[in-house]
């Protein structure tokens, strides 16, 4: 085992060794998210906050290790160093300062970069780069209806505040807050912390849920058009190729059969 | 009828015999749902409760009855009886127990398991097998995105727990709550029990929000495609064999004409 | 003009007859059902509840007098009166009786009843038409769904109870009002009247609706792939059309040819 | 640089010139837009308000010379001045006045119009045409599921007014209300500031609602396969297209290899 050969172990990436490595180091950083979340249920018993204070401590070692390797092993340690993939790896070790000096506790939270690092085991996925080639493939149409989405969620949100800021002084107190509204109602999320109560308001809101249930169907439509396109011209592809072989086989087949024929 | 009947005729598989004896069957497991269900209103009279239990009584005589038949009836019963089914069955036995020891109530709920039966008389179904074939050929672009969704819901739970926490410290109590807010809010459902009131964590759902409709719409699109590609490959095979066919005709066509026209 | 003629220029299916009689009459039940919603309204003045009440009178004696001509008009009146279309005719003529004693006042409900005539007028519609086709090819498909949701639905209803019942005795009171919160949920509606709040019934839920996403893009995807394949088979024939007419094109072509170039 | 040019240069439609003076014009409705929506929030501090103030009569100098520009460059005056994009410009001056009277302040909210030009700079996009052609082969299907959409969203109001007004008559005072209930929950908004709570009336939702899921998957179905449609047709014809390229090189070929093989 070479130097260089590490970070390949690390990732997962090394075409003979056993992918062990990586699986651990994955598992050790969704072990460290469970953690990051557990600890912030209020009322854990003493015991239990020790434990993950010691786990903490662990995984932070063990991240400052793999950076150390990483490092270390690099080709060009430098670029490793200021890559984006470096920067997060330094990220997710500076926490072990809050245990250095306990106001810099907020510098926990960078331990989350990590989670970013889980994607990674995805990158030489088949399934996901289809994914990644159909939604670049319609990446003009995403950006028109993000524009699309922009405009009419604006003109929701300053519609309604047009006409319920007088009914509801406290609710849709400025466009902003409308804004939030609109949001959240053309994602048919609706928490219902907000909504129109004049009928102005609802006969508003209604009309633009309606055309709002056309407006979510069209990135799904997109998508779809795009994950079927991809297959249509991988179809049209083997039916070109079909096509010139017969093409050939005719060229050849009255060559040869022609002389058993006479 | 031989004994190794008499399962498949439970089951309503049997080649000849009618399927009566299948769908009273499933029938039964079907008010058995009913009666479960409808014995936990509160306020039910005396005589609804009495009726409610005495058909109870009779189920589980039937359910019981039939699993000793199909122990009898099967070709291996240990097999049978180790098997997924039979585990079931056995289970949906047990809350007979709850008749001789009341303290044993809590067993009738495994009554439900039969339930998971009534999916049986639906494993012969043509529609369910194209169904359960278009989402095998995706189980790996729903499995990545499966994971992509539970990266982005993480991260959605652990952001508004940082936007949100200080202001709301009763609702956004603590990651895993933020979590079950970041899941309500994603599938679009919207409780309203919990939800961001700062301007930052509306901010920050907002955006989370907007990238959710193209993320809601990644499913639809995939089971779309993939039933459209089994539709797609079903017409190219068609034209291939068309193709095939008109190849043929036309190598014996010219030897069958051709005499005719010298 | 004959007598089996107005029936059909009252449906507007009269081939040369302007269609005006007919969107009068589509336009006086929609104007009706107006009617009927606006006089709902708490608080109206006195003069809007007597135009209203006239107006009523008044669509109801058009209903009558459209319903006799019907009668007299049909080539076989029996069959008219007892078919489908005629019970709704009659119907709707009924809330008359409301006029003569105002105790039957609930009669007038019935009126609404001439809604379903709208969707008359689309019958002939090209685009319902196709539509309907798209529909009635996955009816198999569409049951297994419905069959599925409905099982899933009543797992998801009596786990939450077991679930919540204890914590939210009110909330949780029973398993159909439990069905009641899980129908809700999966639809993605989510009213908030009730919700679960314990830890367990909120990693169901959470499991629970994640598969949900899945489940609720099985429909959609469903029409898709059918409204794609009614283009794919219409792409095909056009395609086969194409190839039969080269192959003769081809079988002539050489006949004629031949001659001149010999 | 002619006369004509400018209102070219303009909307960034000018074949040669760069569209930096387009880009900054869409950059200022774009900063007008949110400072509108800036300076309702309440509670702004003095010096940001007048900021807002200041910029907004900024804003509205650069529209009205604007104005003036396009007025003075088009080639009939009198066509522009009547035009829609004509009209829109003027009334997005008119907030002006509001500087010169106070009370006309209502004004302000036609500066919103310029939004609307946000539009046109997308007008010129491929991506949005090939949406549009969709949308508009489908438009059909469209108004058909409109209609059918409108038909159901009033038999559900009118029939959850049925059930629920005599249980909630403050909720369900109406039926106006009932179908603002209605559209809310068929979009699967679900504010949760009225819903049913009679058995009846949740019977009748939960029956409703899981209609509603398939009646939500057609647009998305609809527009899908739109999409998908023209992706076909465009394969078709390169198949035709391919097709005939073949038929010609056939007819061709024979003709200048015979010789040689003779």
């Amino acid at each position: 085992m070479t130097r260089t050969e590490i970070p390949q172990i690390l990732d997962g990436t090394h075409p003979t060794a056993p992918r062990t490595v990586a699986l651990a180091h994955q598992a050790l950083i969704f072990a460290s998210g469970l953690a990051i979340s557990v600890e912030t249920i209020p009322g854990l018993p003493v015991w239990a906050d020790r434990v993950l204070l010691q786990f903490e401590l662990v995984v932070l070692l063990v991240f400052t290790a793999e950076y150390v390797t990483r490092v270390v092993c690099a080709e060009r340690p430098l670029r490793y160093i200021f890559s984006f993939w470096g920067m997060v790896d330094l990220l997710s070790c500076l926490p072990l300062l809050a245990f250095v000096s306990p106001e810099l506790a907020a510098v926990r939270v960078l331990r989350l970069l990590r989670l970013v690092r889980l994607l990674k085991l995805l990158h030489t996925n088949a399934a996901l780069k289809r994914l990644e080639l159909a939604l670049h493939s319609i990446r003009g149409e995403l950006a028109v209806f993000a524009v699309l989405a922009c405009v009419v969620i604006y003109i929701a949100g300053v519609g309604i505040y047009i006409f319920e800021h007088d009914a509801q002084p406290e609710a849709f107190s400025s466009i902003p807050i409308s804004l939030w509204w609109a949001i959240v109602s053309f994602t048919t999320v609706g928490y219902g912390d907000i909504y129109p109560i004049t009928a102005a308001g609802r006969v508003f809101t209604a009309a633009l849920l309606f055309v709002g249930l056309g407006v979510i169907a069209v990135p799904t439509a997109l998508i779809s058009s795009a994950l079927i396109r991809s297959d249509l011209s991988a179809t049209r592809d083997k039916t070109l190729h079909d096509d010139i072989e017969r093409e050939v086989r005719k060229e050849l087949g009255p060559v040869k059969r022609k002389p058993t024929r006479r």
